[in-house]
């Protein structure tokens, strides 16, 4: 099998979202496998000397209007969340303690499973207690996903994991790397899906 | 006929000079007209804190990655410049100046020239003479349009149609506004043409 794509997103990314939702379907088609690497926004705006979308002047407004429109015109399941954007450290820990005890797979749902709580169900997923009950409905011991979540080692864990992703030249959500090829967006998966069909544009 | 379609963008802009070589097919296809509207992204950023793309660390790389392989994707002639960005104040006053001395039309065959001129030829547009030549080469009198663009009546249009893009919420290029529904990016075509088939989506 070829090697596995590069998923990197935040929690808190509609885009990244979005492609939470198609990624599955896409990587079987050709016959990879995914690896879900949860990363922090804000620190790599700190590099990149961005900030969130919502909060820029003009483009705030438009990106409202883009995430809803984006959700209509691709038939996904889109529900604006009240707190936006939201802290998401509690899930992408939650991410990287469930890989490291129970495999990629269930990283995998779990990450599909706090995006759908985010974005469709309304949960504050900024809530470490809440990221545990979602852990709860895929069937990841809640008490042992909250205990995790809060140790010393899965948070340097998670910085090394963000720092080593802006190494690799991430910069926002989605970013994906297929053999070493970057993608940025949902809207790049046109491009992405062509490269998995027939190699390098 | 349905009002026309705003098409906003800055000269130095690949994806609105890929935006240019689709606009005129999308638009007849539904039966529209588009006005063409050159913008000053550096005007512009001044309002969101932006700066150009090639500029971001890290996005700045992906970008020069992305020009490319999107020209490549949608089979689109480019050819980085070596000057970029570029000065575009003169092409965007020339512009001007020939939709209120040559209508509409010519306008925009003015506008597709000046991009292919930036974007494939590799002529530098930061220079008015250049611009003139341009010009020249549709059938428009180098020597006038040369002259147009440096009058002060043309330099004070120029700013307030740039005001003007920024009050109606433009931020980028391309930005296309189909009756006052706004679309940001080459990338959003896909929704555009929904939109001009289907109405809102």
């Amino acid at each position: 099998m070829a090697s596995a794509i590069d998923f990197y997103f935040d929690f808190s990314s509609p885009y990244g979202y979005f492609a939470s939702t198609r990624i599955d379907a896409l990587v079987a088609k050709y016959q990879r496998e995914v690896k879900w690497h949860p990363i922090l926004l804000g620190v790599v705006f700190q590099t990149t000397g961005s900030a969130p979308l919502t909060a820029i002047p003009l483009k705030g407004n438009y990106s409202l209007l883009d995430f809803e429109r984006t959700a209509r015109f691709h038939r996904i399941p889109y529900n604006r969340p009240e707190t936006f954007p939201v802290s998401t450290q509690a899930a992408a820990r939650g991410l990287l303690w469930l890989r490291a005890t129970a495999g990629e797979a269930k990283a995998a749902e779990f990450g599909k499973a706090v995006y759908q709580a985010y974005f469709v169900d309304g949960v504050d997923i900024g809530n470490s207690a809440n990221v545990a009950q979602i852990g709860a409905g895929i069937g990841v011991n809640a008490a042992a996903l909250q205990a995790a979540i809060g140790t010393p080692e899965i948070k340097e864990q998670l910085k090394r994991e963000v720092a080593q992703s802006i190494d690799r030249g991430v910069f926002g959500s989605p970013f994906l790397i297929v053999d070493d090829e970057p993608f940025w967006g949902f809207d790049r998966f046109d491009q992405l899906e062509a490269t998995l069909k027939n190699g390098k544009i």
